[in-house]
């Protein structure tokens, strides 16, 4: 586990607290040492840094009531989803209260005909998509783990069909937020753009609870296609893989997903799921649109993949097939975790531009190499955002600073050529360096707005912001 | 001319500073009344409130050094692009410095693999698509006007085809920008996404000039599609044309343009250019895509009006034909004017949810109707926002006050719905009450940040925010 400094504690003012917020919430504040501990950080490699108490509540009026008593009393609010975050967002350095919003799970209202809706934040993608399935609609973000919406919002996160729905940012309209005086605000409107003031929704997206705990979300929902399609194909270099990727980009294919896997993870979920795939770069993509579109759209790409050594092209409409094709990258994730087994995959985020896509997966292969680290990769290469994965034994000093080292040297790697240290996984505690590194003095204005926002910095502390020198 | 309050001016800062900068900036300062009024705001209806001088920097070291004396001095600083925004955002309510960034002009970068750009502000949409067209690329933005980049960026500007590419807010990758102290920050990277600490990019896209002035922009690109439709439909009813446009969105057709004109509007351009339409309201599509693929949403939507009693219903993909078919469209803002010669169009910019876009056109139409106003209406359809455009006599108060009337209404009616007051012109000098009304507390978030990015008030003072009770 790698260690992060812990931040002074208000014993006080947190023993007060826990007290008031026992009165108001009874049963649903708990305080015992293993629900504490399963809400710090857990889907990291960051120790844990669990919080004194854990409070479910049941409304927006709750969350304010509960920020204004740690706002009094100058104690941390941590906001919790589903603790699938990756850089230590949910951890406690300085103790505090975690807000956990799970109890918070409604579906409050769908707009078919306006492709909208609007949900607190404990609703999971999945659990939505649930919802509106029998409407004829989705919401298309997808980062792989049934992560909560309001955590999605937090950590501004994306996924595989980033590529064509966007981001989180590109599909949240408005939120509502708790900020650090316990104020409830409104960050837009139901309008599908608007220029009324500073967007605030974006601001507060991907603030990672830093200046307010988001109680409700106005999402962007799409029609679920007429028809999908997959393709998949397997490509005798990166280097050729990714110039098919940016040839259909540039095509202007509006390809839904195309993921890239290198050989490495080719090769373990060969081992997984015995797919008998080729193990050489694969792209996996996926098509949404008419029939006659996703027909002609899988035609565009196969044609692309073959004047570039592009072999194996495969591609089908039926669902049960579709799912065959993206088996691969449906058990990338488990696949990793047998091909070492007893080793903790490593999370990196880089994201480049796509035109340098291919020699940043080389030279990230080459170093993983030079450091005999086994690091398999996924990427989001529609996007130029790729995760490697170094597997490493955590009770082993030397290979846990090998990762360490490698993981560094990849954010800059990312930072050097016009990219950033994280895509979609936010900074939290694990990346605040990197973010000094890549934006400069702009992490000054971010620290000034945080001051103005939460002066007594309550609001999940010790995230985002390195301490100054 | 609509009368807008001064603010105290600090006359000793400006005299200084207007001194300092003469001899820094020699021929490049301009104190002539002509230039000065023509800086302050032209294309609108609020009085014209000149700055008392005028410079023309001609790199980003410049701008900050520019602003780093009027901060000492506490003078306003005003940036300009085109002048062609339309809430008197370019006034200078309290005097000071117009920056004048049109000798920032060029374009820095183009990395076509990448479908991204860099350029200064100075940079004109239509300029940019002149220096992209060989390279197979474009920029969708289209606001109307032959606007700045850096404009169009200050103020969220979007246009007919942000149904399909978003608007600036989704085409800004990030931006350079000069803060109130003169320091230079850059809020992003080249990566098509990140989750990097706060959304400054998205936080200065919008923010008018009142948080910093922006000095470089990279942008997002666009490869020029295969093929090019136009189509135009004319409906019985202003409600059936929406139906047909709620119908075409939810079915997921990737529409490039829809637009809107109601029947004083197809009257006034048929008394202009002749195109002898049926005087019933009017929609005018564009698809972009492969062949098959733009005729396939030509069909879809042809058999969608159909159904909803469209008649008239044509389609081309030659260019002069596509002409042709938006040439209603083009000509629209000519054909107000001479509709009733003389008379000046006031700007309005409601943009509410689609399902309540026939009902809001409708009583827009009818309270103009109640008022005695002539008030063609056009409506970028697909993202519910619409300009109904008075037409008004300004030398006459009476009718003067029933426009002000009426476009308070139209805000409030806009916001009543769950929309906004203005979906793509800003809030400027003109919208700043009904900011108030339609995001409540989350203006004091936007002013907490504005005081603490800009304590002295120096950055376009007098926008956004109004005077709190």
């Amino acid at each position: 586990m790698a260690e992060i400094a812990s931040l002074p504690r208000n014993e006080t003012g947190i023993r007060t607290v826990v007290d008031i917020l026992r009165q108001q919430f009874g049963e649903r504040l708990h305080t015992g040492q293993a629900i504490r501990e399963q809400h710090g950080h857990t889907t990291t490699w960051i120790e844990n840094q669990a919080p004194d108490a854990v409070v479910y509540p049941a409304s927006t009026a709750e969350v304010s009531d509960l920020i204004r008593v740690c706002a009094t009393h100058d104690v941390p609010v941590i906001p919790y989803g589903t603790g699938t975050s990756l850089e230590g967002h949910v951890n406690a350095p300085a103790g505090g209260i975690c807000i956990d919003l799970s109890e918070m799970n409604a579906v409050l209202e769908v707009n078919a005909d306006d492709l909208d809706c609007r949900v607190q934040p404990g609703v999971t993608r999945e659990d939505l998509n649930t919802w509106l399935r029998d409407k004829g609609l989705f919401f298309p973000i997808d980062p792989g783990a049934n992560a909560s919406l309001g955590g999605m919002a937090s950590t501004r996160a994306s996924g595989t069909n980033a590529v064509r729905y966007g981001t989180m940012k590109d599909n949240v309209l408005a939120v509502e937020a708790v900020m650090a005086d316990g104020r409830i605000i409104r960050t837009g409107t139901r309008a599908r753009k608007s220029s009324a003031g500073y967007d605030l929704t974006r601001l507060l997206v991907g603030s990672e609870g830093t200046l307010g705990v988001i109680t409700e979300i106005t999402l962007r929902l799409h029609g679920i296609p007429e028809a999908i399609s997959a393709a998949r194909c397997s490509f005798p270099t990166v280097e050729a893989a990714c110039q098919a990727v940016t040839a259909v980009i540039q095509y202007g294919v509006p390809v839904a997903r195309i993921e890239l896997l290198d050989t490495i993870m080719v090769r373990a979920i060969n081992g997984y799921a015995d797919l008998g795939l080729p193990e050489t770069p694969l792209l996996l993509l996926e098509f949404h649109g008419t029939g006659a579109g996703v027909e002609e759209q899988a035609g565009i790409f196969g044609d692309i993949a073959g004047e570039l050594g592009g072999t194996g092209f495969e591609a089908t409409s039926t669902p049960e097939e579709r799912n065959r094709l993206w088996k691969a990258r449906h058990d990338a994730y488990w696949a990793m975790l047998q091909y070492r087994p007893g080793a903790k995959g490593v999370a990196t985020d880089a994201c480049v531009p796509i035109s340098r896509l291919a020699e940043c997966v080389t030279a990230a292969q080459e170093r993983a190499l030079e450091l005999g680290l086994i690091a398999p990769i996924v990427g989001h290469a529609g996007d130029g955002n790729f995760h490697v994965t170094p597997l490493v034994n955590m009770d082993d000093a030397e290979e846990v600073a090998k990762a360490q080292e490698y993981t560094s040297w990849l954010s800059q790697l990312a930072i050097s050529v016009g990219g950033t240290c994280t895509g979609e996984h936010g900074i939290g505690q694990g990346k605040q360096s990197y973010l000094r590194e890549e934006l400069g003095d702009a992490t000054l204005v971010m620290s000034e707005i945080k001051a103005a926002l939460d002066p007594a910095n309550i609001m999940n502390p010790g995230k985002i912001f390195a301490p100054l020198d």
